[in-house]
């Protein structure tokens, strides 16, 4: 073979290789979420990696010794190890997941940031913290990056709402055991909400809040998705139950001590150890008052990892991942697991949501799992 | 004339009568609210009229003199005496306008209670409380019924959004002196809100609240104001201020004591004397944010009557009016009033918002006025 067939050879080679991983990607985007065959669906939660440019960028807040050999490239260890042990069927960032400031290439950090979860095949979203913007790209343009890397189900907006707050407010759908009467319905929801940077509204300091556009998108989805479920097939009287993940935590996370958490509270940002925004901007409302959401999964608050129950809704922190970011010395980095478990129906086959169970896992030596819990199950009600 | 003839003409007659009257109802309805030529608009506020079936309605809470003769009917002239008193340009009732319960008839019960006003020729304007759909209507026939009524400006619902919560979401415009450069600029924009009546929301006690579709609404509505306020003619940096008008206070009603307040707190419903929603659904928040209203009026708790200021929005009662309502026997009935005044351009004519004011006036002898004070003026900003 010439060299100007071996040239053509490869040139048609790269073509059919761009186009099928195109195609590939694009299923992917399509593909719908659902339930394996054992009855289960797992996300593993990643909260504030603050990534920037991966072996050159140090570790803040880690022992003595730990100090000379930790980078970026620890945070990214951190995930492959936790892909590997729980095998999810979802990863999701809840944002900060580049730190801006003192990233080089806002792009370069995000492909090095998410390249463990895209190399696993495994499905994976993110949100916007308030950190992801300070670097190269505007909150749009790392939204919009973020929607184009492979593997991933995040989206920009809802397409049928065109004035939305923020970027990266979308819901996924979650499906039943295939060949059986839930293949179709969605027995899982999960809301992904932009919950913003820093207050715009001058006589407000602090940090941003859930906007009246977003909550009003997340209720009428919800709404929808609840008539859905209502319907036949297998028509269901309760609505399936609801996940949501944003990055800065609500005001009502202030409502609990140890007395009421699984988990720790030691921030000592805000007068209550949370660093919500300084106003009520009414989402915590809103999701009781819709009434499937049973648990919202934070970060932003890196060293407060508790989930704490209010009016029938866990308030859940993931604790913080990254090593780039603020954390405390001897405090492991850590993760949050949520399983939801199907119900065996009586003609033997899976069903519906049964529970909700969450626990962390420690980035030590044993990626320790600790402060295990159900944070709902059917039979118990809310 | 024959008895036919006569008939012909009495029919003719009634006819051209009842033409007549409605293109003068039409001609009302699409009336444009606007500063007199003094330069002044002022609204009289009446909270909780609690109207039922007038003279046979008995008053409760009233001093043992005053019993054996007070009835609806007593609401009834102190609506007239305060009209002839304040003459204001519009007339407000801010919910619990009939009482329900009691009301044989919710129709002719608000035939009688708005009819002072509407015998006064005054534009008048009400919102649903939380009992107004208590008696032989419901909320949406309630409403519906008062925007059949003469003289009045309310409107059932936004034309643009037909997924609203609640009936009675409405805004109105106040043109500049007619004549001026603010003649067809809304200078004060009046914002009517239905707050609801009770929860709806099984895990959540109480009221009701400002939901998401309403805050959206008003988040559109004022910004699309504040945007034609800062074109031509007369372009304006800054926007109309705005007034909101609801029946249920707000939670962030709470944040005050007599320390930061001007008027009185003495309800002992609620643990800290406010009857607001049991939750915050955040619309404190969203009005902040929109940076246009610098009031918001509500009534709901009879007996408190004040007003405090956070972060540069009033929060305000109008203290009870009605004599069918609960009260403090000593204690007046009584009503708010709002004056907003033009300032003088540097041509010598009327042009844009210096000041809003308000003050009460006690069902006494004298109409005394108490608890003047300056809400809002131009120069001082927030």
């Amino acid at each position: 073979m010439g060299i100007d067939n071996l040239m053509i050879l490869v040139v048609l080679l790269s073509l059919f290789c761009l186009i099928s991983s195109s195609v590939l990607a694009q299923q992917q985007q399509n593909q719908k979420l659902r339930f394996d065959e054992n009855g289960e669906f797992k996300i593993l939660q990643v909260a504030d990696m603050h990534y920037a440019n991966g072996k050159t960028t140090l570790c803040l807040d880690v022992l003595p010794s730990q100090k000379a050999y930790c980078t970026d490239l620890n945070t990214t260890a951190f995930i492959q190890r936790m892909i590997i042990a729980e095998k999810p069927n979802l990863i999701v960032f809840t944002g900060d997941n580049i730190f801006g400031f003192d990233s080089f290439d806002s792009a370069k950090s995000m492909n090095a940031a998410f390249a463990p979860a895209i190399a696993s095949n495994i499905p994976w979203v993110a949100v916007l913290g308030n950190h992801d913007q300070e670097g190269s790209l505007s909150r749009e343009g790392v939204m919009k990056h973020i929607v184009g890397m492979k593997n991933t189900l995040s989206k920009l907006n809802p397409p049928e709402i065109h004035i939305i707050d923020g970027f990266g407010n979308y819901n996924l759908e979650v499906g039943g055991v295939e060949g059986t009467d839930f293949e179709n319905k969605s027995v899982l929801n999960l809301y992904f909400l932009d919950s913003g940077d820093y207050s715009k509204v001058l006589p407000i300091p602090g940090y941003d809040w859930i906007k009246p556009s977003q909550q009003f998108w997340f209720q009428r989805t919800s709404a929808k998705l609840q008539r859905a479920y209502k319907k036949g097939p297998a028509p269901q009287k309760e609505p399936a139950p609801g996940l949501a993940y944003f990055h800065i935590p609500l005001p009502e996370y202030a409502s609990f001590d140890s007395s009421n958490f699984t988990g720790v509270k030691q921030e000592g940002n805000g007068s209550d150890g949370i660093s919500s925004a300084s106003v009520n901007s009414g989402f915590f409302t809103t999701l009781v008052g819709a009434g499937d959401v049973k648990a919202v999964f934070t970060g932003h608050d890196h060293i407060n990892d508790f989930c704490g129950k209010l009016t029938g809704i866990n308030l859940c922190y993931a604790g913080g991942f990254g090593y780039h970011a603020y954390g405390k010395a001897g405090w492991s980095r850590r993760a949050r697991v949520m399983v939801a478990s199907l119900e065996k129906t009586v003609k033997g086959s899976w069903g519906n949501v049964k529970s909700i169970k969450t626990w962390k896992r420690l980035d030590d030596q044993h990626l320790t799992g600790i402060d295990g819990e159900v944070l709902w199950s059917k039979n118990s009600g809310a």
